[in-house]
């Protein structure tokens, strides 16, 4: 690989981007703050030399087809919800916004499918799709994702522990590659053995080997029921240790979450609610867990829950509650849905990793995490996903100075990316790399594994042009 | 990408292997003919310089280590159950077997995985599972595949509309690569957004990007009861029209095959046993779907199948059977697993594609098959997954020259290639690329993902020695 040297848009460029989307290239002044940088800005901000407003594939072709020939660095971004500094355009160039492409195009009834361009929200799909029957099953934290950046960071959520992630529902793609050629990628079929697989490269690959400008995904019949528990234990590794009895019982959850007290006093702080008991029958409570059953009859979801008490009864849960009600229902989960909210608006420097390690490792894992508290000035807060593992671990400071803040977090995650190594786990179960984790994934992967990742990264892109210095090139 | 020249393998490299695997070399006439084809010989076949019996991954990379320092060819092998010449040593060089490691290392109990040598049987895992009250649930129809050769196909089956296909259950792998290096990728979790996904383009890849040599693999807590429906129909287009009224009636049928009447005939011939109505109530069956639900509880597997019965009675059913014991459930299996084998019985030769089209053009693409019959000396017979659209069809003939049979079936294949395209399907459901589909996936993908796929090959194997010649490079 030679040294990648990039090129200014020059006002020529712009003129010939003008021409291809009227109305729809901003530069200078007229860029938006909000365009440079995403949810966690600790990594780092970037700022485009052009923002344009995606319209369709064959216009982003032609404009991706100029950076090309001219050695402009383009930029995909969706909603900007991002956690690891991947839509930021660190090497300016051509910021493309995809969340202007924002339609669901169809569904297909008799597949099971919707055809989506790239920028429609995870929120707008879910609504949309309720209302055909449907259920689209992905359901991360952030509803204002784009479904595009969903399938960019394989996102998970917490219905991933019956239904799979982003990946499991991606059938088919159209990209635009970075010298602007336009692939169609998969069918709106559910096997495939069809060469090598393009499309799973392509999922998770934060944008750096393509632009996604159309999705077809998989939605499936919505289970007309919900059931949900709140089960409250004295300590985590009990509540930890009943995830596999349920599991072993056959009784499958939609979402199963684990949940500190700590983390939920922050979320019902925030809320102004008192949702989840903080003692029972003289007992203090330590942890939660949050189950969902889903299906169509309510009387077999009686029967599920019931079965599902007896087991975590039996492996030590204090109670169980019943939130059978909308009410109910829509607190309980609530409460677990403002968490990162709750840490944000309580934080000045925020900083998070998002490991993901083999459930039974939960409580040793976060055991050693927590033992590491009293070395460090931030507080560390944790909840996260029990069903698949998948920790969600904040250093939170409000006193700190940056820099110094910065210096301890570097230091907390190289051990605590260690350690999840060492129990079995990995980097990121659903937030990805981006920019603010290439070190981690280096140090995890090793050689040779990167050795790989960045020549497939030159297949795909021989200019190095398409949202450079993320996840394995640094450049 | 410079032209490619092996080396032969000399009687000093053969010392070398001895050295690192004594007792597990063979050569000449010690090499047993079966190790020169698949089960498809029209295929091409290949005689190998050397076969070597799998002991584990460090001795693997050490054989593989040399053969890349020397240019010499080498191709992994399982059970040689594969249906496109995937395995067959084309250019000479060193055959692996990988069926000789073949142990079930161990079950991780709290997190729903098993550890496996990838030469272990497709049915000794399934059994062992049952064993342990488990379900690993691809399913095949070839049993006595290795799980290293599924993986490399990505198997499919028959439980693929309810549980995926086998993609779906790879958690983690350990792959020698061409070069002789050994990396580990993924971990014994359901979540990950590490980079870019190695363990999915490894998945299918047929042995051409690495061997495997240790997997870890998902299985569930086993569901306890399983009922089966036989339901005939008048023709083929009702039977199919039946499918998504099945999955919009929220019904999650575990196995959903549809079968034309001849191949139940045929199949029935071989078995001695009559097992299917071929008439009720005075009409003439032309098709049948062959429906199973799987739970935990007899009577809600009842009612489901009540439910099921109403939906396909409604859209045009004759009768619906049930198999509700274990004689009559394995009847009717059994009569759906012996279809291969009851074509091969019957037939000299023959030759198969894997399609797989929408569910919903099921009915227009095999009446655009059977249309082309008439022009052809060879017979066409035809089943399949209707739940996932995945179609075999079959071209058999005992009276003609081989060389007249594969020029009509070349002509064959090619239209009804492309008209899978024109049905927004794909070019292998299961099956794979390997040789005998190379050209048909070059014409389908387009020059610039075979472009892709072709620079990703040369990332992984620089020098081309790993089992060449198929997928994207033809030699």
């Amino acid at each position: 690989m030679e040294e990648v040297i990039y090129n200014k848009v020059t006002p020529q460029l712009i003129q010939e981007f003008k021409k291809i989307i009227p109305g729809k290239v901003h530069e200078k002044e007229e860029i938006n703050e909000d365009y440079f940088h995403d949810e966690m800005p600790i990594y780092g901000k970037g700022i485009p030399e052009v923002v344009i407003e995606a319209t369709n594939t064959e216009d982003i072709a032609a404009i991706v087809k100029l950076c090309f020939e001219n050695n402009i660095p383009v930029i995909p971004r969706g909603a900007g919800t991002g956690l690891t500094g991947a839509a930021v355009a660190l090497h300016g160039g051509v910021l493309i916004d995809m969340s202007k492409m924002n339609k669901i195009l169809d569904y297909d009834m008799e597949n099971f499918v919707v055809r989506v361009e790239p920028g429609v929200l995870l929120n707008t799909l879910a609504e949309d799709a309720k209302n055909q029957g449907l259920l689209y099953p992905p359901d991360p934290g952030e509803k204002f994702a784009t479904l595009g950046g969903n399938v960019s960071t394989n996102a998970g959520g917490m219905r991933a522990v019956k239904y799979g992630c982003t990946r499991d529902y991606v059938r088919a793609m159209t990209v635009v590659l970075p010298t602007g050629e336009i692939i169609h990628l998969g069918a709106s079929v559910s096997k495939t053995s069809t060469g090598y697989s393009l499309i799973h490269l392509m999922i998770g690959s934060e944008g750096t080997l393509g632009i996604i400008t159309e999705l077809t995904l998989k939605v499936i019949p919505a289970p007309k029921e919900t059931i949900s528990l709140i089960v409250p234990f004295e300590n985590l590794k009990d509540c930890i240790g009943a995830v596999p009895k349920i599991f072993m019982a056959g009784l499958k959850p939609q979402a199963l979450e684990f949940m500190e007290k700590e983390i939920v006093l922050s979320s019902e702080r925030y809320l102004g609610k008192n949702v989840f008991p903080k003692e029972v029958e003289g007992v203090n409570i330590g942890a939660y867990l949050l189950i969902t059953f889903d299906g169509d009859r309510m009387d077999l979801l009686e029967e599920l829950s019931e079965q599902a008490a007896e087991v975590v009864l039996e492996e030590g849960a204090v109670d169980v509650l019943v939130a059978d009600t909308p009410v109910k229902k829509k607190d309980a989960w609530e409460a677990r849905s403002t968490f990162l909210e709750a840490i944000e608006a309580e934080t000045k420097l925020l900083d998070e990793c998002d490991v993901v390690v083999p459930v039974n490792q939960i409580p040793t894992y976060l055991s050693f995490v927590k033992s590491l508290e009293d070395q460090y000035d931030f507080a560390i807060k944790s909840f996260g996903h029990a069903g698949d593992g998948n920790l969600h671990i904040y250093a939170c400071a409000n006193e700190m100075e940056e820099e110094e803040f910065k210096r301890q977090v570097a230091e907390f995650m190289d051990i605590i990316y260690k350690k999840a190594a060492e129990c079995g786990g990995l980097i990121s179960g659903e937030h990805g790399i981006g920019s603010g984790k290439m070190e981690y994934l280096a140090a995890f992967a090793g050689e040779t594994s990167m050795r790989l990742m960045k020549g497939i990264k030159e297949v795909f892109d021989p200019k190095m042009i398409l949202n450079p210095g993320k996840i394995c090139y640094k450049l």
